[in-house]
């Protein structure tokens, strides 16, 4: 590459000010948020409009140069750090931040890949709507990046991913040309439906640089319960009762165990236990309606009172207060940062299909639990989409570093045991350079002889975010 | 072709009963419902497994062999016919009809594509769930053809389209290989949703062999109204009041115009005006719930007392019995068959944004017009999806075949004004043969050649279902 020569024919194109070449200027697009990759590029590249990101695509493509796409840097698989080998330009889409139409009457916002997630929401808030994606990062992650890796957060339950958010795409190709795919129709069966491939294509496909999605009505009531069960089993069975009374008034359904509660009633700021006695397991319980006329409160004491009389339940407490739901939640989103003060913790990111939670919980804490005596699992998360963080707590007084080193043991054994549930080794966080190598572990050559035939189509020379997923 | 050498062939591999050659065998496979289409085939085939589609395929791919795969043969554009020149091979998938799973508590079924949609419904019931997929052809379509048409439906508001109900695949491949998608997980981001293609693929990529899909809760409650309105404009203010506070309790939203009344009044057995007045527009209505909990009735009334006030709703009828809801029912479903009785036709199926059905409706209204003098159009159909079928009767003693005559000139009128509105000129049906050429008018260059670099991708011999779609 020579990139001098290459910087100023980006200049020509987008401005000398949306190239970035010194040191300082690159750093926050090279640093992932965790640490666990340290990427190197000879450019940053700043397109402030479509036709910008199509210009700088035919560039890349005449030239044979490799791209990677960068939304907020947020992503937790590595997907938008640039190759330590200094041989992939960082494009931002960070500067393509217009949101280009709300229509409230429609319950659709059309926006640049590049707008930050909170400000959706807040342009749905301001006309009495629901953009419903929500997940930690929603300050600084941008929608073209929750797009590309299909994010998951708290609302997939009753709202699903950011997948079924979408309606329509504008994608720049690998070689330049720009598919208006930009629609915001309900329904359109005319061909194959393109934009499916662009969600969750980890950039590899196509550059989102703009996209149509659904907005729903604004929750007007929402109430929530803590509560104290035996076991995963009566978490399912609880979880079915709520979801066949409530339906899409079910808006969240966590599961916990009591170890995790503990580490957060320890280290979490502002947390304490919700009930009096003690219970193995525990499930957040929220429901809400964007109707006044609902009554969601009775709905959940009946459900819970039911569940009551059924033994599926130990105990219950419900919020009583807005204040009370959040703690509630503090909890829930506390159980990750608190590991860190108990040592070491292995993570994974799975799904199993909802109903064999329990199975897979009972095998999958034996088998780590006899890899490692005396480790500490604390599996936790979305019980009501079949995903859980499950992440084990080395022993206590362990050696941290000793503990760590068994990290790629047991996410193999882990991961062996999603396998023969049918499940997903990347539930949330997509497959980027971390899980690349996991991939041919879990799929057949088949399918990932269809996913190279789709990679070929439509990037045949390779230059869109290379060695990411495949 | 070597028809008889190929039909004994086919006779090892999937038993001799179990290929039709003979004219009464294969008559029910080759003549299209509506009388659009006849088609003409060597033999047809019926496989009782996957792994007998799979070595139907790949004896069909090893000898240049065209293939068609037909479900229920319900199709309303041909996709399922072969061709007039005997040489496509029709594959039926009625054997493969067996409901594999049924999970009440991770609310998913898993079938064979060839069971038919009312079976599906049976069985959802029989566990207190719902398979939300509705639609005219129930009792014989299969949903395999659903899946690969992306069937739409009188439910698409509430639970969405096929597309939004489908968690895995099985599919079989143009060269036999068997690709096992088959999974029933809420979540899963590792790699491209390959899935996504073969929905709505039309058959042209693939053969679904079998299929997981969502449940949801059994409706408990159901309430609808009857409303007249001035315009298609206040339809849809009141649709977006709806939709704000009922949220996903809005399971149905039809616009009818009075003309459409009229018909039905007239032609369709125990049809009655349900309000006293006249209006010129009218709204069915409908609200239900899996939650017993919910004061569905409450909450109709309190929507259209403030559209009242607003000025929004001239007059509206409340459903007092499930017979009623019935009756209100029976005028929307009869809407299309009572056209016959009022001379030609001419049909679309088309969609816009949900936002532009008035301007929409007023601008086809005033073309059609102006193009046939005293036509009647009879706009009717899923407001909540923006997915109008906009039919135009002819003047009333005008000659028939002289109306009709006018079809392909109105249909490009209206697609037109359509396409002009960024909307879709097959909201439900799919493009199949009848389409075909459509397509090229409406959708770019380079949308049309990424679908064929996928159709190349997956079927590079051209077997499967040829000249449908692309």
């Amino acid at each position: 590459m020579e990139p001098n020569r290459h910087a100023a024919q980006f200049a020509e194109l987008i401005g000398a000010a949306n190239v970035l070449t010194s040191p300082e200027d690159k750093a926050p697009y090279l640093i992932e948020w965790r640490d666990l990759y340290q990427g190197v590029t000879p450019m940053v590249l700043r397109p402030g409009t479509t036709q910008d990101v199509s210009a700088v695509m035919k560039y890349a493509s005449e030239n044979g140069l490799k791209i990677v796409p960068q939304g907020g840097n947020t992503g937790l698989v590595g997907g938008q750090i640039p190759l330590e080998n200094g041989e992939e330009i960082v494009l931002s889409l960070g500067r393509m931040n217009k949101v280009r139409a709300v229509d409230p009457d429609g319950f659709t916002i059309t926006v640049e890949s590049g707008a930050i997630l909170e400000t959706l929401q807040h342009e749905a808030e301001k006309v009495d709507r629901l953009f419903p994606l929500s997940l930690g990062a929603q300050g600084s992650c941008q929608i073209g990046g929750n797009i590309s890796t299909n994010a998951g957060g708290t609302a997939v339950l009753a709202y699903g991913n950011t997948r079924d958010l979408v309606l329509g795409l504008e994608v720049v190709l690998a070689n330049g040309d720009i598919w208006n795919g930009l629609r915001t129709l309900r329904k359109d069966n005319t061909g194959y439906d393109l934009k499916q491939l662009f969600i969750g294509g980890e950039g590899t496909l196509g550059i989102i640089t703009a996209a149509s999605l659904k907005l729903f009505p604004k929750p007007k009531k929402l109430e929530a319960a803590f509560v104290g069960l035996a076991n995963p089993l009566a978490a399912l069975k609880l979880f079915s009762k709520a979801k066949a009374q409530a339906g899409p008034v079910l808006t969240g359904f966590e599961i916990m165990p009591r170890v995790g509660l503990e580490f957060c009633v320890s280290h979490l700021q502002g947390a304490r236990d919700p009930l009096e006695g003690t219970h193995d397991w525990y499930v957040l319980m929220e429901l809400s309606s964007g109707s006044e006329a609902f009554p969601v409160r009775d709905l959940l004491e009946s459900i819970l009172g039911e569940a009551f009389e059924a033994e599926l339940v130990e105990d219950a407490a419900f919020a009583q207060s807005m204040q009370q739901v959040q703690d509630f939640w503090h909890i829930r989103h506390g159980m990750s940062e608190v590991q860190k003060e108990e040592g070491g913790s292995i993570k994974h990111d799975v799904s199993v299909p909802v109903a064999s939670i329990p199975d897979f919980l009972a095998k999958a804490i034996a088998a780590v639990t006899e890899f490692v005596p005396n480790c500490r699992p604390v599996p936790f998360g979305h019980l009501g989409d079949g995903n859980i963080h499950f992440n084990v707590s080395q022993p206590i007084g362990a050696d941290k570093e000793a503990y760590l080193a068994n990290w790629d043991a047991m996410n193999e054994i882990v991961h062996g045991i999603v396998h023969d549930f049918n499940g997903s080794i990347s539930a949330e966080h997509g497959i980027g350079r971390l899980k690349r190598d996991l991939l041919k572990g879990v799929k057949s050559e088949l399918e990932l002889d269809l996913m190279q035939r789709v990679k070929n189509a439509f990037d045949p020379k390779g230059l869109l975010n290379p060695g990411r997923v495949l």
